[in-house]
């Protein structure tokens, strides 16, 4: 028993709420327990400079935390001028799991921006946003299709993420902050609708994992990530 | 009759939502029709570096805008690695106002810091920004008076903001994007719950503005703000 | 009897010196009192992104303050390596009170950047800005007509600045640092020639100010007004 | 048979050349084939603010790339003012991984920073880089022992790095930059000298992989590693 | 006979113009022609981190030229967030002038810090600001003798600046800004009373200069730096 | 004798290392000594904006130190997010000495980047990169010819530098870090192969120097440049 009550491979409750906002072509707050973030597609008619006149397409993310997201609170990135190592790490992983599902040429010459803004960080909040973000992602390239730019959404696969970790000898999914803290090893996993792994990030804090404790986090990674595929499934039903 | 249906003197919707995150000692999510501002307050056991012993505490305020809170996306500020004139300007604003009815030495040496950030933005920002994070931060110090911290709140009276401008030769009061974007005169009035002026902000956008709009559009103001203490004590009942 | 030994109602000796300076189209220091500032007009032949195939023109305001304008040295901007927000809102203030008087059009696609710097500040320097601004920015545009770049001036009225204040429940008109420090209501106020308001910005300092100390404070403002539009005459017959 | 003459299973040549630099109280040149990076050790007699009066040491790692290190010039990061995203995350990795390995108590309160400076890139800088600082930081705590700082060296273990990837379905070791740019899955595999797992990245640059693959990729991160580990003791002998 | 009517041994008209602002302790206008700098002294009672706690002072100089100093308007410095190599440059050289003819250690634990502001650049600002900042620096500390501070002047000499240059295989005088864009040697040599160089910094804008020229370039400059120093002496008398 | 054995008009050993690296046209390690400064050339088929359509190239410099390229760690300014004033006062003076033997018309339209990145620092790293980078341009010039874009290389003339140095009233050639710390006056002389001075910046540190010294301090900058003249020229033969 965890100390919210969960089972050892439980997740939170999901919650994935779409058209939170009005403006972006896709808008979805997605909750992962008290871990909320709020993730916005935009659409934008141009490309990066390394893809102009190629006729193909990108997918790239933003990613923030509210000065008061946390427990205490943390320096704006924008007052200090810069956006931490951490911000800008996320923000990569965000943007290449999204990547791996779509397909650029199919897109066309246009760039979908993923901001995920998060709200209220207890842990997960790049997995939260990775799985937001995809349904914001989809919603804004169906919305493509339906004002008649693309004849079909260039979205080839779901895309999902969870965190596992070892806490003391135990493998649990979907780490609160809690967990996180004091955990030995926390892995993030990002999986297609497919079942294919598309970014596995696992660092030991503490000592070292070996072989068979991989196993077993991915194997609940898996499970979670199968849930959460459900669940942007049935958000978008 | 005003595009959006209003009378010419009417606010849009106000809601004010309190609790909307959980970590921050005031948070409130305030809603002006569209426009969503969360204002988190946050007490910190330290104070500018000029106030360093003097036993007098400080309110200061920090503004944001989410990428896609816009019809169209804006840069993120982190990324671009400063903040705007205009952010600079309202998070002036914001302080100036809250700190013009708050008894500093009553605070004691510690700080709050306001952060608003608005999720969506549909016009008078900054007014809505101001009353809500006014909540937030009654119920900071509510809630250090509730620890034991405190003997009384040092927040002496109520604050709260509206704009009110000048369209087509007619006085309107809150305007929304569309009619901010047109308008002759827009005024933005800061104004406590004893019925003073704490700011007043006048612009002619094209032209100038004379007296007997002047008078016209400081009692359109004076009506709006009224309902807009009446919703702040409401919210707190 | 102020404690310079003006009456409430006096301006501070004002020196409007066209030429300060040899290069620069428009080229004014401003005296009002102790605060002196140079102010110069430069024509660009570009506009900004915003302008481009437009064929309107733009006039904008930088503002600066040298190290030792103050009583104390202040940290140099360009060595901090951003320009603060009490900066920003000032030459963002400067720019809108210049653009209020000229007909964009028929500027023509070019730009008049108005640099406003301020060699020694003794309270007031954003208003004694606006009004040498104005002198520089006629001077400059008369300049194009001269070259025969334009037929007319495209400067359609003159613009001048005042602030006034509370100081112990007297009125006081052009308030110098030490009046400044000490008042409980500060208002700089905006008027082109014709006797219309372009800004108005009021802070209560301490506590808040009612309508009829408004009046009072406009009142005052809308004299000291035209003494200075008076003074620009003057200084450009 | 790799487009270099490699075996699939067969490291680049290695060369770890310690002492490259005098200054430097641990300085390693370390090539994977082309790839050379100069890392030094720096014992500093300060720690950062988080673990001031904790008695406990730190081990960090700053990464750097010179601008011709690359096949085209890349931008001098110094010169733009920031470091990259890529940058950041990568030295993150090689202090994470070093960490994991000494005794941070033991160390006492003072701090040694690994600067990995690529002077050459033809792939897996970051792999190269951690195999390289461990021995850097191995003679900087053996130097601290020597000279009677510490009685015994904190550092408790080896590490090693080295990336695995896919190529056409292959599975390569050790990959270069045109085999790094072509691969479809790429992985960095740090191990400890007991075998342990410290950090895993698996990125699937085009689609995704499955546990089959990750299987054989991590059986030949282990060999590669363990050829790289006695390179490093084979060095310090 | 040059394009101002100059002969080539010829300063260019020298202004010194004591308390051009009122509040530094050492504030004087310095013209060299058209070149026109603000040269202020400013005592701080702190001194740069590395000098705490010894005892000695320090003298330091910042350097900057308004936008329109200049023919065409160049950007503002703390608008693009960062000095130039220039200006970094040139007040480097300033501080070491100054520093070579003041006794650290008498001038006691304080800092002199001179900013140098170009209202009008015509060539020659360093030169004029290093002359024009000596006047400053030395009535700066005569202020701290007269207030009791100081038992005596920590100035041991004068030290002033010219440049000198090889223009169509002529040696001129104090360059204006056309004879310096045109020179095909540029030299500027800074002075004690005493008759010894303090830097020397020649430099061929094209090809190359020999023994002679230079023999005949420091001639030349002593004997304007001879007129410099009898016009710092009077300005003082 | 000096502290490292040599005669006062001795250089250190210099070592002219070319092909250090591989990608870059022109790849130099140069030694004075410890100082050991990896300069590489890049060539670049595009020139600044203000050599754009005028047929004419560009060669310039950049400059940096690893971070414990000195004996204690310097911070590196990547990290700190700007590049010092000496950093940009180095590279400004490698890049005019380089230009200063190149015919930039008969380079053609294109730009010459030379990194100068300083591995071990112990004095005179500014004057081992010009030296060094000479070597280094003449090789990519070289590798232009080679490849059939240019007829002829470009390069007119050898350059090279060294510093010479007053040390207790001696005239010393070529200081290491501990004379250079402790000397009275600095020159660093930079001379063509014909024997033209393209440099020339004398610094006294403590006092000033007088026309004998400097007669002394040139002669002896005449000889060494002449012997490292010579090097360049072996190094290449």
């Amino acid at each position: 028993m965890r100390h919210d009550g969960r089972r050892a491979d439980e997740l939170r409750p999901v919650r994935i709420e779409r058209g939170f906002t009005e403006y972006a072509e896709g808008s979805v707050l997605v909750s992962f327990g008290r871990t909320r973030v709020l993730c916005t597609a935009s659409v934008e008619e141009s490309v990066p400079p390394f893809l102009k006149g190629t006729g193909q397409g990108w997918v790239t993310a933003e990613y923030g935390m509210l000065p008061r997201a946390t427990h205490t609170r943390t320096p704006r990135e924008a007052a200090k001028g810069k956006q931490g190592g951490r911000t800008l790490e996320i923000q990569r992983l965000i943007g290449r799991s999204l990547r791996a599902v779509v397909d650029l040429a199919a897109l066309g010459e246009r760039q979908v921006v993923l901001d995920c803004d998060v709200l209220q960080a207890d842990g997960g909040t790049r997995t939260a946003a990775i799985t937001g973000a995809w349904v914001a992602l989809a919603d804004a390239c169906d919305a493509l299709v339906a004002r008649g730019v693309l004849e079909a959404s260039p979205v080839r696969d779901q895309v999902a993420a969870v965190s596992v970790g070892l806490v003391e000898g135990e493998v649990l999914l979907d780490l609160d902050y809690a967990e996180d803290s004091s955990c030995d090893t926390d892995m993030n996993v990002v999986m297609t609708g497919a079942g294919g792994f598309v970014e596995l990030q696992g660092t030991a804090e503490h000592g070292a994992f070996d072989r068979g404790a991989l196993e077993a986090l991915l194997a609940l990674a898996e499970k979670g990530i199968g849930e959460l595929l459900a669940a942007q499934r049935e958000s978008r039903a």
